[in-house]
């Protein structure tokens, strides 16, 4: 193909990324969006997507799960192809550029590159991953890790959501059939895939950069902890008498930061995003605390080791404090490398572009992480305001994300011809 | 009257009190309770009780906002009354004596007076306050409060519960109908009012004691705050970044437990019930916490210079963390003194059925706090196993049960003379 900029027709992306934003449960209006998996709402985002890539005349298919692959058939298709895509999904009172910019921007990259008159050797796919995010089954990525066979399909057919229905009950009532089994790719599926996304961190737009080469990506682990200490009226039970699950969770949630910052690794994160009190009534001493915590690193072996030293301080805490400690790792997976390939494709591609660009690791947790496991995977990032996401206030510019699909266009073409 | 023990029929009172545990919306059965003021169960609760004053021949009125008087008419009943009782519902996930031995054991009480022939030249009413516990309103004794002026009608009509709905509109959704200036009791409406209850704390029972006679009644405020600090992808922004809510909170929780335990009276007692975490996700740094704080002492000074240490230090945290804080005072209610008449009279009762009995200060939040204002007031605590309460093992035997009974019955009667 022609080294010209594609012609991207970014007015088209941001019109179609509002489009998408229009269909959320989130009580308040875009820019606030909630799209949880298998809802009703999730259905009419994957009916607006495949109106969009059937108008592209690009040929659907969606497996068992609902992962959805849209083809641009390449001149010889029984070559491996090439992949591209994200997710759709949004936890509950999120932004409009998480997972979308990377769907919508290799439908518009594909687009472009049929208006250019390229015509690649190598079929190029848009993958749109079911359940990138945590929020119905705790389990982050159920696509990707089904696809990759990072996790078994009994496994996921087993998870439970928090009415208690299982992964196989929902996608079947949500209309995805099928055996759990046909999911996986075979490791010569892909000869390579690539997912753009906003940096959803501050160090492209602080560097002022257009791009970011991905090299690694962080892995993520997600524990459960359930604290049992010992209720009573909140008048009546005296200080030094009280075994409060709340003081406890209170004390171990410091730990956790403390910990966190006290790591060796700048890039281990810890958080606990989810914490539940019960009876939760404001006069009555609360008996029994649940909470989450989804811990991080590019360095799989620290992020363990600080796992660890957090357990032990956990259960330090709830001896001293008298209250029972029940845990559960719920995953924790293995960071990836970016492969020299889609690195070396990306920076051509920014190079013919004249776009900035730095090196970096994804701090976030992506499908790409389980993609390269059976793929040679890179992805590209573009600058957010702030690094701001899982946010309303979400951002990128119309120039940046144009920057990106311009990048992912010209890295398409050049890993499919 | 005779001076012989009331002959009080303790496997009716236990029967009776059973009953009204039936009457629950808690998922679990009895002894798990939850009975919320002006719910569906509330009402069926406020039935049962109604047609058990029936059967015993009391007279019933209800009052504007469902506090219920069930009176035995006097020799004299010009006469200002004697009054005795206590509340119904229950927080969620409670037990079955807190509050109810109040209002069935003074029924039972009038009940083996008339048996026993006696004759007062007062009359004697069982009263059953609405809404002593803070659960729907965040404000405890409503009932009593409007009953002696604590808190103005509007103040009172104002109030809104979890969905919005103010106090107002839901007492008369639940029936409830008439001015609520009605509510408020001329000064001279009672001669004497005296609540049972159990103890709610562990001193009777760990001194093989039968029964409390209370002189002071604890002094509770209530506060609520907001913190409000930075959300974000709990993978992208690293710790030194953060502003999160939660980890701010629990420094404050901690705080709270660290001022109450130093607290120069050992009575204080402070306790965080309730804290929501939003958005709630596991891979999203929590952005905004909202959290209660119950405290109370004997000594109204005390409290109120503790709750200001608070204060102080929360909002150091704050500041220090970088996230706002809101904080609303609920309520702070001045402590109640027991009238000595009432005093006198219960230990009478105690010496005349050779009891085992101490003076004792409740910590726990009555609606004599309240009665105290407009009546000379007393209340008869008996011992509950462990000092547990507000949870469903909260028990008392019904030995004990019935020693409250008769104590109650003996006090009345010398009150109603």
């Amino acid at each position: 193909m022609s080294l010209d900029p594609p012609p991207v027709n970014v007015e088209r992306v941001v019109n179609e990324l509002e489009q998408l934003a229009a269909i959320s449960d989130c009580p308040e209006p875009p820019p606030a969006v909630t799209r949880v998996v298998f809802t009703e709402t999730d259905l009419r985002a994957r009916a607006f997507l495949r109106g969009l890539y059937e108008q592209a005349g690009l040929t659907v298919r969606v497996d068992p799960i609902g992962n959805t692959f849209a083809r641009w058939e390449g001149s010889e298709p029984v070559l491996p192809a090439v992949g591209s895509g994200s997710h759709t999904d949004a936890i509950p009172h999120s932004g409009i550029y998480d997972g979308t910019v990377g769907v919508l921007g290799a439908l518009e990259a594909i687009r472009v590159l049929k208006q250019a008159g390229c015509r690649p050797r190598r079929s190029i796919e848009v993958v749109m991953f079911t359940s990138e995010e945590p929020t119905r089954f705790g389990m982050g990525c159920t696509g990707s890790r089904l696809m990759s066979g990072a996790i078994t399909p009994d496994a996921l057919a087993d998870m439970r959501d928090s009415d208690g229905d299982t992964y196989d009950t929902v996608r079947q009532q949500a209309g995805f059939s099928g055996s759990l089994a046909d999911v996986a790719l075979p490791g010569d599926y892909y000869h390579a895939f690539v997912e753009l996304h906003i940096e959803q961190g501050p160090e492209l737009e602080a560097a002022s950069l257009d791009i970011g080469v991905v090299t690694a990506i962080a892995a993520p682990a997600a524990f459960e902890f359930a604290i049992i200490g010992e209720g009573g009226h909140a008048g009546a039970v005296l200080m030094p008498s009280r075994r409060d699950a709340l003081n406890a969770a209170a004390e171990m949630t410091l730990a956790i930061e403390r910990l966190a910052k006290e790591s060796r690794s700048p890039d281990l994160v810890a958080t606990v995003g989810r914490l539940d009190v019960h009876p939760g009534a404001v006069n009555s001493i609360p008996s029994r605390v649940a909470f989450s915590l989804d811990i991080r690193d590019i360095d799989g072996q620290n992020r363990d080791a600080v796992a660890a030293e957090i357990q032990e301080a956990l259960a330090a805490i709830a001896d001293r404090r008298g209250v029972q400690l029940e845990s559960r790792e719920l995953n924790a997976d293995p960071p990836a490398q970016a492969a020299d390939s889609l690195i070396a494709a990306a920076e051509s591609a920014v190079a013919v572009l004249g776009l900035k660009h730095q090196r970096m690791i994804s701090r976030a947790y992506h499908d790409s992480l389980f993609m390269a496991r059976i793929a040679p995977t890179g992805m590209i990032f573009i600058p957010c305001r702030g690094g701001v996401s899982h946010r309303p206030d979400e951002f990128s510019t119309p120039e940046q994300i144009s920057a990106g699909v311009q990048t992912l266009a010209l890295t398409l073409a050049q890993l499919a011809e």
